[in-house]
Formats: structure tokens, C-alpha cells, sequence
């Protein structure tokens, strides 16, 4: 990429949304090297303003023409990633695009740091779309647990349960839920738009929608991109996707079958050594990770770490994360990041 | 059972707390033959009033002395029903105990009417304790649910993820979400005594209390009591237990490894056939089980039923059940009306 000495041009694409505001956010809190930040947004959008560095920006209307910048974070949905992210890239920048329009193009990496930094390099090769493609949130954390599991006794199949808060379906899901709750405490008509039914003191085991084979499309992207992300075709994960009355975070009580044995202490050491892990397993206190008290924070916590009780191959968790960070802003983020760092040397 | 023209006499142990009415509410509603109810609690709850027939009956102490009745409904707490349940049993009633004071006593049936109604009647045998124990919420609706699957395809694995309502933790864990709720919309501090953390907004991955082995004793009512109303005395279960910001039903995400090859379509003819069992199961329609829709409903309702995307002999389940009414009143008064029944003939 091409860095000058006071940084990168930075383009953020979505600014006004959910994981928008939280790059831009993110963008600033890391210290990013941003020589210049452009804000774009829908036109139903531009005109808001976005502080960064102490400043207040107003969102740009993103038109035909595109800025020159080297690098375009995309949070803007399928559609328009797929239209207008080549374009982006067709004027240099490398596009981390936070949508699922390109995260299964087999020309596309698709990268958590602490798993495959290294394959976001391809993305920069000759004639590579210049393309990165962020996973879904519920796939990240997961991953990121899974990772130093797999290293350390292989993977066999993966059983997760999630339990994923309304920030997930964006700004329009968190005031869904504060709406509704606000109505049923005043006996008001509860407003349902966001969700396909009312998520106020209710679970939705629904999220996307409903391919042929039972599974909604959030399901299968937790089989599908960890497979890709993990670089294990033919990984055995067994998902349900649940929605839960929760402003921030998706928890997700995760199963998970080893090749070979794993003890409660052996599984503790290994995700203690895992990269963008924090251990939050102290039982006998109370404490393990909960969403309403990990907002704001970057790593994928984990605790309830125990042996499955009939079997020394299997182990459950319980696996916390802030989706609009390490789930979406701060992965993408941090993928820049891996960029701006340089690939592996492969002599080390 | 000792029953008259006009029915047998009835007492609910506990009848203030939020299972003991409606204990009251399904005896009426399902025209239970009680020619007399007698309503007891703590000292503490005297007094209060409870609904029965159109007529407003007063709660009365339990003191020492134990009237004599024919059938005893306890639900006041483990401790009370170690104590006082025999002296019920003493002067001649059945008891059916809500709590988990006798479930696991070798000497006592566990019973949940639709898998193992016949192991009520050892309770009624010279020499025994007349002690019936009901089984735990979660534990009841997974039952069910498993019952047709392992008639039809025998099991070889569970694993679960509950989707726990407040309800579970009583009238004051119901006061708990909706004050908690109350005094963050009000910008007021939180009151947190019935759970061990917040729960408005949060799930809390610990229910009850912790065991050596790192599961809860919720948890592990999952694995015991299964086994024992099954009869399947090592049945693998691998459970986890999470309380969610819901007042009525708990969810369960069940993954169930059978003996025998499984599809979707054969899954749902079994779970038709099973009894107690409604389907729920239109995902193109969004139709599937949800809590805040099925409160105050007697059956388990099952949705998102699909088989594994790698596995031919294993299924994903969504089950949702009132734990107040099946999960705990409900199949208290079931049990009670399987006895009036009478036993199978072994003939027949």
C-alpha cells in the first residue's frame, strides 16, 4: 500500500451507520495512520456529522465519482459493496469491505488477524481485486476461539449455539428494541420492522433469511466463512443463530469435538497462549463474560471452559465479543493494520 | 389414590410463589377433581389471597400440625419439601414435589407423564414414600422432545444451549428484569439480588449454583434427571445453561446425535407422533417457536428442525415450553391426573 509519511487516505463508506461510526471511532482510539479521512454515506444520509480527532466531519453523499484513496473501509451492505467496491479499487485503494458480497469469491481473502493475517496479502498481488472481505461477526469471534484449539488438539466438529444483540441488525435494531420496550412499559403497540417479530423480552431464533436447506444465511456463514478463514474445507460446524433482547455483544455456547484429547486445564493453557483472547473463567466468583458489561472492549472473551462430561475429546465454552468491533469495525481496522505492518517474512 | 364422588382433597404447599398459582390456576382451568383445596405457604405469605373457582380462598401458615389430604402439590423450595413432604406422605397423601429435594432419590419416580407416566404408580406401592418429584423446567420440555427421537432413532447424544426466562427464578426474578429495566430507561441505579449479575439487556451464562466439575447443578439436572426419566442411565448430555432478559418460556438449541440415520422429513413425523408436542415449523412463513408468544401455553413446541449439514444421524431442534406451566405446575397436575387414571393394564 502506499503509505506517505503522514499516513494513508483513508475512506470510510457507511460512515453514518452502526459499524461506521465505530471504524471511524476505532480509526482514532488505534492511532491508525490517517493522512486524510473522507466520510461517505448513502445520500438519504450525507449531511451528518462524524467526529474524528477533535474535529467534526460532515458525510459526503457517495456519487458517481470515487475519491482517490489508499485505503476504503466498507460498511454499507451487499449491494453497494458489490457495485462500487471495483471501483474503489480500480483507483488504487485496497477495499476492507465489511459486507458478505464478496467474503465467499474465492479471489478474495477473507481475514481475522489472529487467524490468517497473511492471506490478506494476496489481496495485493498483480491483478488481484484488491478486495478484503471482513467475516460476519458471529464467524469472528468463534474463529478466533476456535484457532488455538485447532492448533493445539485439531478439530473435529464445532456445536454453536448464538446469542446475538440487536446492534447486529444495525442502528434500526437497537432502537427496535429500546421502541419496543418503551412501548410495552407504557402499553403502547410494539413497532416491528428491523426484526421479523418482536424481540422485546422474546428470543428470534431466525436471523437472515431461510436457504433451502433449513439453515438461515447467518448459519451458514458461521459453516461456511470459518471453513474458509480456518483453511479447513471440510470443517464439521453444526450452527443455530439466535436473536436476544441484548443491546451489544453476541455470546455464543460453543461445542466443540478435538482429534485429540482435551482436558479443562489443557484447554485453558491453550486459549490462554491464543491471540486476541482474554480468559474470563473464575466460576466460583460469579464471573465469565457477559455482553452488557464487555461494550467498548476489543477481544473475544472466553470462560465456562469445561470438559464435556462423557467425553475427554470435547469441551464447552462460553465466547463474548462486541460485534460492532472485533465482530466488524475492529477487524477491519485491524486488517489495515496487518497490511500496513508488511507480510510474514517466509525465512523467519 | 383415595377418591371420593367428589374428588380428592387437595393441598398446594407454597401456593403465593409464582408456580403454587398457577398450580391453582391449572387445576381450575383443567377441572381437576378437587372437592377441597387447601392453599399453605410460609408464615411470611399468609394471608394473601388466591383465585379458585370464583372464589377468593386465604393462604394459610404451615405450622406443624398437616392436614390430611389426598394429593399435596409442593413447590416452596427444596428445604421445605426435605422436611415437611413426608409428613404429608405421613398422613396419607401423594406428594408431588416440585422442587429438587427428591429427585434423585433412588426411591422416588421422576416423572414426566408423557415419556414415563407409568413410574408415578411405584410411589403408591406399600412401603413407599408416596413421593412423586417433578422434574426440572429445562430438563421437562427436553424430554419431551426427545422422547419420539428415541423411540424412532434411538440417541446417542445431546447437546443443549437453554434460552432460560426469568420466570425460572420466580415472582422475584420477574420484579428483577422489569425493575432493572424500569431503572435504566430512568437513568437510575440497578438492583441486582435475584440473579447473580444484571439481566436486563445481558445474558448470564450461570444458573444456580457451580459444581466441581465446572457445570451448574442447572446444568447438570439437564444430564441426571434425563437419564433417569428415560431410563437411560448414561445417556450423553452436554449442556449449557444461560438465563436471557425474557419473563415467560425457556428456549432450548438442542443438537441430538441419534443411533440411527435421520432426516429433516423423518425428524418431523416422529416429533408429530410424539405427545405434548406441537410443531411449529413454517421457517418461509417466519413461523417457528418463540416465548413471548407462548406464555400461559401447555405444550412444548418445536421449529427449526433441520438435520445436520455434515452429519445423516444428527438434527437441530428449537424447543420452547412455558416453564412455569409444563416446565413446572403443569406437569405436576399431569402427574396428579395419570394417577387418577389408574396405571396401564400390562395386559393390554
Amino acid at each position: 500500500m502506499n503509505r506517505t509519511d503522514a499516513g494513508y487516505r483513508v475512506a470510510v463508506v457507511g460512515a453514518t451507520g452502526a459499524v461506521g461510526r465505530e471504524m471511524v471511532n476505532i480509526l482514532e482510539s488505534r492511532d491508525f495512520p490517517v493522512s486524510e479521512l473522507t466520510l461517505l454515506a448513502s445520500e438519504r444520509s450525507a449531511g451528518e456529522t462524524v467526529a474524528f480527532r477533535g474535529k467534526t466531519s460532515i458525510v459526503q453523499a457517495l456519487g458517481a465519482d470515487v475519491p482517490e484513496v489508499d485505503i476504503a473501509l466498507f460498511s454499507a451492505g451487499g449491494g453497494l459493496s458489490k457495485e462500487r467496491a471495483p471501483d474503489f479499487a480500480a483507483m488504487g485503494a485496497v477495499v476492507i469491505d465489511n459486507s458478505s458480497a464478496w467474503r465467499m469469491d474465492p479471489a478474495v481473502p477473507l481475514v481475522v488477524p489472529e487467524v490468517n493475517a497473511q492471506a490478506a496479502f494476496a489481496a495485493l498481488k498483480p491483478g488481484a481485486k484488491r478486495i478484503i472481505a471482513n467475516p460476519n461477526c458471529s464467524t469472528i469471534q468463534l474463529v478466533v476461539a476456535l484457532k488455538p484449539l485447532a492448533d493445539a488438539f485439531g478439530l473435529r466438529k464445532v456445536v454453536v449455539s448464538t446469542y446475538q444483540s440487536v446492534s447486529g441488525a444495525g442502528q434500526k435494531g437497537i432502537s427496535e428494541l429500546s421502541g419496543q420496550v418503551t412501548a410495552l412499559f407504557n402499553n403502547l403497540d410494539v413497532n416491528v420492522s428491523a426484526m421479523p417479530h418482536q424481540i422485546a423480552f422474546n428470543c428470534i431464533p431466525s436471523i437472515g433469511s431461510f436457504l433451502e436447506n433449513g439453515y438461515t444465511d447467518e448459519e451458514w456463514k458461521l459453516v461456511a466463512e470459518s471453513r474458509k478463514i480456518m483453511g479447513m474445507p471440510k470443517l464439521h460446524v453444526s450452527p443455530t443463530a439466535v436473536r436476544v433482547p441484548v443491546f451489544s455483544c453476541h455470546s455464543e455456547a460453543v461445542h466443540v469435538i478435538c482429534e485429540r484429547k482435551v482436558t479443562t486445564k489443557s484447554a485453558k493453557a491453550a486459549l490462554h497462549q491464543g491471540e486476541g483472547i482474554t480468559l474470563m473463567d473464575r466460576p466460583e466468583e460469579q464471573t465469565y463474560p457477559m455482553g452488557f458489561a464487555l461494550a467498548g472492549s476489543d477481544d473475544v472473551y472466553i470462560g465456562r471452559i469445561r470438559q464435556d462430561p462423557m467425553d475427554e475429546h470435547a469441551l464447552n465454552l462460553w465466547v463474548v465479543a462486541d460485534n460492532l468491533r472485533k465482530g466488524a469495525a475492529l477487524n477491519a481496522v485491524q486488517i489495515a493494520e496487518a497490511l500496513d505492518d508488511g507480510p510474514e517474512d517466509d525465512d523467519e
